[in-house]
């Protein structure tokens, strides 16, 4: 079962610009086959097909703990993708006047059905437009080969955030390129140390791949300074505390970070708000007329209170 | 953010024997245009992409939360693939003589690929093993548009587990079916709910849709017994209270189910115990001389406590 | 069985100019999962699994006979991303010398297999160039269900035509619109009449969906003027007489709308001129050095009279 | 525009006995690369595009008029699908006992979604299960090539009916088999002779491919003896004279079949009725307890006249 | 450039029986996510991008030089496919009466579209028939990253071939998957020395994964025996020499295989003879009547000598 | 078998800058519907999957010697992609710092996926991004109907390879252009030979289709001054002889290219060297700080000497 939290991993700064191209860049790291869809699918998938459960228990753990991580992921990428295409957001009262082409601009975006279709919102594929799907996904229930897998799952992970984050100047979409490459980072090594301790190959030491050190990315360094390379977040009130086995257990940060020892930490980090996507009534979002709809809401709100 | 709790919603029942075509069928209900996968992929990027959040709290509450529930139903369903691919599981102590064609019948069952590449695991495909994807989401942003695609989806899952249902025999996939059935028909109702609050039009009185009484379905017995059908469980630690406003207030439980107020719950139900899926060795699951795997796994574990 | 009458359902204009990434966002309504192809695609097999067809004739009429005016819609549809594509149409007499990249220009256009593989012509895909394809398909053969499935797919592809029609400027892809708009405000309110008398609920009231009168979109005024949205066609020379059963029998049109009764029209609309596209020979179309082939087709022509 | 009459192109004989996988072999003449939603794809988008049509006109009145026999086409199979996976059709009075898996057979059949999904309805996905797509579709706007596609189509299409055919023994599928082989030949006479006028080239000697005669088919012999190969339908009220340029004009029927003049008659064949499927209410088609369904079906019937 | 021997790898047993759900089982490793063409599509096109080529000839060379070997791989899968499919091949002499249903089993296989499309042929899809495609393909310009995805690919590949192989016991495929598991053990064990190379990283220790010997295949003895596993082929004439600095250079064979230093052989295997795929008239292979064919090309091969 | 060189097939000019919508457009003839991947996927294929190939070997000989110069024909574009992706290539000595968005331009390519997954390198998808897959595949066993495609999706190759001609005005995806021009024209034209030969039809004469003279292509010029239009190249060591028995045999040039004779070429043609890509750390290709994977390289190159 899984539990939801009406925060993002982190507090997500609001883009200057509407910029739909940025918003279809960040789309490689949603739906693409290196993406975060990917991520969460494979880990969630081999969580619930993991044999013998119970005596492989901290592997069966990080798996399944790691999850719950990329769920928040999939959604930080997400809000990051609709603020761009949204843009600051200035409220418009109400619809404007419709039969001016009030959306020339979008008919030339690389991705014109995230408009279209979703008003801007994020969906599931990548960077092209194209679906995720089941052939990104990796479950053979053979231990050693899935967590094989997810090491290079994340290694290809880490170097398509990287390209992203070289091609965004907004601080929306760096910030998240800036976190994620933390936190992947620290899914690498772990899928590392547990390899290591499978088959006694040293495998952590091929990181970082691609060969560059976090401390060239700006938007990197204040994860690193608070430690957040160090740490395994355990996102459950109560379970997996066997992962401690493997995240831990005398290791230490990757050479090149800054130094210290692993850790694992108990629950969520403290995470920053969801971002308020102002409606845009002449897009239909959250409607044409909207404030008969804001009326019913706010007494319903009431109501509950 | 999302939390992970390591139990099902409900005590899954062990299949008496391997059954792959009735896992097969189970997989309309996980990757299926109506499945799990689906309404889980709408609500989820829905409520990333809700505009107006914090004026139309309710509604927004009502789609996040009730995602956190979908990431349940997909678990569930999840298990039941994997237990009807395992079977009952006779565990093996390591791998067998592999040369003698010991899973020669996996040959014939409708979706091999499902044994060659997963093991017997659950992967997003319906049951004709086609994958799950983007064509399967809507998200426009239009707020009645999203809730009137909902609750027709709802409709439709129900559809789809009826027939299911009524294909299978073993105990399984029925209490799977039973229990989403019961879970589908309270999404159903409140996706009605905030319908009608919105436009006035009393769209819960299509309800049931297929016309068929739950009554009729004896493993749905004992969830409407214990008046699941007239609950929403808050799946948040401390948010999305404002659904109250939508799922209560006076609101009752359908004319043909047990009557009552309904009501929202804080925090997921109960549960069941995540099922043990037995290791095959021979299916090199989780590998095929695991002992030393489980020697090590054993002794991180005790270093973790 | 399908009759082809050699007409538009309108007169369509020809654009000023050629604009590619105008044809490109049409194709939303063309091959989209809320397109025209959607539909017919939706109605067309749903009609041929009809289950109990003759006593449910009404409703299996309504069903067959709205698919006959889809084609034509997908066929109005397909005329406008042909003519965006080509452009006003000067006559080119014969091929000119093509080893000066005489389409250098095609090559930044969003969709570029429309020229290279289609000469501009239109293709079942959405504005990003993905396929149309069976997942847009719903038909269980449940009545209420399909009904309520196609009320909702018609409410979308209202809420898609709109934001389309935000984006382009051009009198031809505003005139596509603007009839749409009218037609398929028709096809919600029949499905919504239809699901009314087998369920008694007033869904009909939930329109318009979005929340945005078509007096707002001058290119649907004329049509308003003429009551084409409180017309049924009736697409056939003498079959689905039973729809009227539905759409009439006392049901007026929709308050925002100009107001009357419904009617049944016996036949199709007059319908316009299907547009000449001129070849452009440099492009292949219909060949490099098409005179032959034109004295050719005038001499059959004169033949076959 | 096309007009819609509710009739098939013959009269279909009902099976003896429900055979999901026959259908399921059916479906590859409707949705398979070679199969009828293939022919009508490519020449409805080919008459889209069509350019010069004015000058061109018994070769676009030939694309265009074929289109429209390729819609029933499509019908026909299609009905031919859901009367195999309905079988003869006992009506059920109304929904019997759901909860003894009645569809248990279901799980074990080819494509079991067909079940699941579509009631046993027909979708456009070939024998495998694949969807239709754009992939099938060619149409480039060069008439030379495309009417080369068209033709080397039409042998595909032959090849596929032919091997589906020798897989069936029930009549219904059969049907359909004798029935498209002739028409599918005419319509590859048709782009030969089109071929031949444009580029002098006798492809029409290359029929049949594959090597062997219709005589050979007994379901076919009753559409040879009536001349059915010698004749292209008109399927239009007035429009596509033309084509009698192109079919006629001294032609004659291919050496292996019998002999005589070709021939274009004015509208459509005479047909047969489209099929009564009976509703399965287990099934929940049209509906679980349908009695009221049909009274209000009637009441509005009667209303209607 | 890619030249081509008339000749498999290997000399390949003809099945006993027909066996097309054996064929669909090879499948799998034909194209499936971790079938030959995704190693084949891999390895060509990383081989194309490769940056730096000349500063890095030893790893271009091996990625380069293996592409060509998994061509063959290709070609072997497939052979096996056609093999099994048409089963020991008694020759027919011309086509059978096709009226009585001659390929009714055809019906039940678990991809009927073989036979109806392909007439027993290979196509890459994998065993559930889903098409191979681009998400199949990694191919970064990461030389690490590169490396350590052909490394997890491989083995991958390797759980596949195993479990196909326990499901088979006709001589055909098993001799596929016995000498396809020697072969690819050497690709993963020449990425893992490329990759120690590069990073020190002992990965080859990872090796076999899954954990089992090859010694416990029969199938694959024979080619331990003459010492397969420690053979990589320069599959070219005169290139990728370079080769020699990776595969060789003091390494070994791996633990559990028959020692020995690893060695670079010019040239190809001598393999064996293409096996000849009698025609079946009936299924109109190569045609229905095909001595005309015969004769025709007997007398072209004359001419050509 | 295959065998490989290390050459092109012509030498290709580096282009004189970066143009990533030119490198998208050549994609539409690598991995189109009518690209090299098919002309490849299709004469692959049909070569296994050819039946009584000792009978009809001038003709297996075809297909299968042709699958060897597309697969060239599959490198040859891909490399050119790469260079249009790459640019006239500066070698930077190391990577630079890459968080002042050194990529931004990526984020408005029509095809961002290829910079962000591929580094610019060539994947098989068409100039839309959409993959190749088992769609664009026939092989049906039947010969006269696999060559009838083969001649189609020749004719279909050259339409698409002049359309990408006519937008493109870089040397190297011109050259691309012209050489692929004469070479496909070799096969359509020998693939009217085989056909001609089985049926008498002389379908040679539908050629050049489309109708324009390969002389109005300068870049195509060289290669008919020396013959290439006449020459078919025997991919083999030893091989395929059996093609004289179609490809020369008195038969002559096409009437409007260079005449003469047509000859077999025993062996490939001379070739250009494979272009050099310089690597982009600052992309990470070949990785961020190449220099002492350039030693290792250098290092090991020289042992293998």
């Amino acid at each position: 079962m899984f539990l939801r939290i009406d925060k993002l991993q982190i507090e997500l700064p609001k883009p200057a610009k509407q910029d739909p191209n940025a918003a279809a860049a960040l789309l490689e790291l949603l739906g693409g086959k290196y993406g975060e869809m990917s991520t969460l699918g494979n880990y969630l998938f081999q969580s619930f097909n993991f044999r013998s459960k119970s005596k492989l228990k901290p592997f069966y753990g990080l798996v399944a703990n790691i999850t719950a991580e990329e769920l928040g992921h999939v959604e930080l990428v997400s809000n990051g993708v609709a603020l761009l295409n949204n843009g600051p957001g200035e409220p418009e009262t109400t619809g404007e006047d419709i039969s001016d082409a009030p959306f020339e601009a979008m008919k030339d975006i690389r991705l014109a059905a995230s408009f279209f279709s979703n008003g801007g919102g994020a969906t599931p594929v990548n960077s092209n437009g194209a679906s995720w799907n089941v052939d990104h996904i990796t479950t053979t229930g053979n231990v050693i080969f899935d967590l094989l897998h997810n090491f290079h799952l994340e290694c290809g992970a880490r170097l398509h955030k990287l390209r992203v984050y070289e091609t965004v100047s907004d601080k929306t979409s760096r910030e998240v390129c800036g976190y994620l490459l933390v936190r992947g980072g620290v899914h690498a090594h772990a899928y590392a140390l547990a390899l290591k301790q499978l088959t006694g190959v040293e495998i952590e030491k091929m990181l970082p791949t691609p060969n560059i050190q976090l401390s060239k990315i700006p938007e990197s360094q204040k994860y690193l300074d608070e430690g957040s390379h160090r740490r395994l977040y355990r996102f459950s009130p109560n379970d997996y505390q066997e992962i401690r086995g493997i995240w831990g257990n005398g290791e230490r940060a990757l050479p090149g970070d800054p130094p210290g020892e692993l850790e694992v930490v108990d629950g969520p980090p403290e995470g920053g708000r969801i971002p308020e996507l102002e409606g845009i009534p002449s897009a239909f979002t959250p409607d044409y007329a909207p404030e008969e709809m804001f009326e019913i809401a706010t007494k319903l709100w009431k109501k509950s209170r």
